[in-house]
């Protein structure tokens, strides 16, 4: 019969065995964190249809969207987790309870050309606070404290969450006059770690017909460094004469100080000027982390503050505050920078290995192994013993119980540390309590 | 501006708060339990190419496939976990360590009519062991052990995994000179259930060109019921001699005996000679299972052994066993029969509340919480005490700590328990240890 290759779409990540279960650990930490600060779960479709995914959308999402027909419906995946959580609470609105904490880590997809570091297929691990009406700045403030979390847990060395909020800029702009440019502008400070400030200046006041003085002014504001407290300082010395502008510093400076109170280290979350999240859709706080380990580039885990969340789909408003941490390229830069590296190819702790073929006593062992809380694999195959020392060796199981006529008569085993080789003739208690350590 | 009505296509299922938690509470047991076993996490894309999900297909379920075009490439969704592990074996056998057992748990789509039951995207929860060239009958033992303890945990009553082999049935039609027409004869049986014996003695003398005594023989094997002993003697009784009928009765005697060792009781692990499992992809042991509780219809777990996973991929043998259970069917039945009811709509185990607005030492008392292993929400709104308490009360958390004057100055909560109405001023500690129970 002739074969069909085996083989996937480029930009979609598979793992081998022991790479899936270190990619689970994150994952796992990060779900676990969520609820930790009583984030409910929420898994929405993969399909959604078209008209929904479309509804608030940029051109250039547009072409990603993987779209198709069945019957007469016009579906597609989703290419984020925001639309599906708008168009949940538009639908769902009379039986959620406001705020509205929920936490979605699921697959999303970008039909875009594949290359380094970007996927077709990738996890998204969002939260977002949703409010009914309003939503106090508490929230906003509570973000960063899960992702400080989350990223301690994480132990991948340092990290910054770089914070800032729209409104002061919004504020400056519209202090110069220019406020229905805005988006311009920021599209193209966004610009600045790549093309440099001559640059921006340039086009600021090529394509935002910006005046000479007011682009220096921008400029000059964008360049503001310091400490948290020093750039306050800076932002009021500006003397800018705009509600706006004032309301922006004083919700960043409410934010930071009950970000503290929440627990978060005051070096790991640093006000940052420059970054704005080029999407219009971001209303004041907003967010981005950055590790220090310089072999992860880029913003890691992104979000900010919304007006208003479902406004294509309800006349209700929901503003909302939320944050994504893109795991599935986070993963692939630890992995192959070699930040970090793959353990056991197994989740079972000790692996029971019969000498001869397997007799009721392994299988007994084995379950009573799991029934002390030990996940543990039998060896099912009728090899020879080395054959199955070799296969423990591969899967890089930590523990082997290896069990003869010796240990069936005595009703024990023998526990090998597959670490040290060292082995001991122990009941199964025993073993468990080794194994478990 | 004109609104999008928000809503999913049918045969999909979302679901709210409370609901999903207890969707997560069911589908952390399979998890955990598939880990406690061994099995390593498999997560392969939910898009693959067409050419892999039509290489080994029946017309039926390729009607039902999402297939979509994205430039070039002609891609679909994954209609089943089992197809994805076939190509993943044959991609990546050389990396992969045998026996490979590994787990899934994802969604898998098939755009059918949508009915009562019947969803269009759906949680499988897949376990399967394979081997390269050979696979031991112990694993055919193995899966059960894992099933009892899944639906054990479940704690939803009684069950009954039903088991089989299909070499008795090939045997016997073998035996009456039948074999090429075996699958034909399999369908049939399967419909005993519904048609009844006399229609399916029928079925077979016109459908199949059976002799009317053969047809009988085979009504009367069919019906053969009793304990597993009682019908293992009544097979043997039959004196058939044919050596796949033989070797049939010897693997099902040896797989119930090897199950027993690994704790499965007796009288969950029954024989059940009817259970054919239509697909022709299985070769030796089947499996059903079955609840006792009248509200929950059909198999809600299945599987088997099948000579070669991977044939339309490779030319190695990669004989294997598992067993399928379909998570979100069984779900929605328990959930929409009432079998099982909603809890709270939040993982938190307590809220604290300010009794004005939020005040610092309310932000740390719920990182105090949480460092405590608590998970904690803050209520974070600028709203009446009472509308505090009414939130509490519609996310069903079981505790509220309150902070007022008097408990900020004595650096301690008052402690509701929602359940009983009881409060008492206790410091966080204390409070964590009566939460956490």
């Amino acid at each position: 019969m002739a074969k069909v290759t085996p083989k996937i779409q480029s930009g979609f990540m598979e793992l081998l065995p022991a790479e899936q279960i270190l990619f689970d650990k994150y994952r796992k930490i990060i779900q676990e964190t969520f609820e930790e600060y009583g984030f409910v779960p929420q898994d929405t479709p993969i399909v959604e249809n078209a008209n929904i995914l479309f509804a608030q959308i940029g051109e250039d999402t547009k072409k990603e969207i993987y779209r198709f027909a069945k019957g007469d419906d016009d579906l597609g995946l989703r290419f984020d987790l925001t639309v599906p959580l708008a168009r949940y609470v538009a639908m769902y609105s009379n039986s959620l309870t406001f705020p509205f904490r929920r936490y979605q880590i699921g697959k999303a997809f970008r039909g875009e050309r594949p290359q380094r570091g970007r996927f077709r297929e990738f996890y998204m691990c969002d939260i977002d606070i949703i409010g009914n009406g309003s939503l106090s700045l508490v929230n906003d403030a509570e973000i960063p404290a899960v992702i400080y979390q989350v990223f301690k847990k994480f132990d991948l060395g340092e990290f910054v969450i770089r914070i800032n909020n729209r409104k002061i800029l919004n504020g400056l702009v519209d202090s110069l006059g220019l406020l229905e440019k805005v988006s311009e502008v920021l599209r193209i400070i966004d610009k600045l770690g790549k093309v440099g400030q001559e640059t921006v200046r340039q086009m600021l006041i090529e394509n935002v017909a910006m005046k000479a003085p007011d682009a220096d002014k921008i400029i000059e504001f964008v360049k503001i460094v310091g400490t948290n407290k020093q750039i306050i300082e800076k932002l009021e010395a500006l003397d800018i004469n705009n509600e706006m502008f004032a309301n922006g510093i004083n919700e960043l400076k409410e934010v930071l100080e009950k970000a503290i109170s929440f627990g978060v280290p005051e070096k790991n979350l640093q006000i940052d000027l420059s970054i704005a999240r080029g999407l219009s859709y971001y209303t004041g706080t907003v967010y981005e982390t950055i590790m220090a380990d310089e072999r992860i580039m880029g913003s890691v885990c992104g979000g900010g503050r919304y007006d208003n969340l479902a406004e294509s789909f309800s006349d209700q408003s929901f503003p909302g505050v939320g944050i994504s941490l893109g795991l599935t390229r986070l993963f692939s830069q630890l992995l192959s920078d070699g930040v970090i590296v793959t353990g056991a190819a197994t989740p079972a702790k000790v692996l029971v290995v019969p000498m001869e073929t397997s007799t009721p006593f392994a299988m007994e062992v084995a379950g009573q192994f799991r029934e002390l809380g030990v996940p543990t694999e039998l060896y099912t195959e009728d090899d020879k013993f080395k054959k199955k020392l070799i296969y423990a060796n591969k899967i890089g199981v930590p523990y082997v119980a290896i069990i003869g006529e010796d240990e069936i008569n005595k009703k024990k085993v023998a526990l090998k540390n597959m670490a040290t080789g060292k082995q001991e003739l122990v009941d199964v208690k025993t073993a468990a309590k080794k194994v478990l350590g």
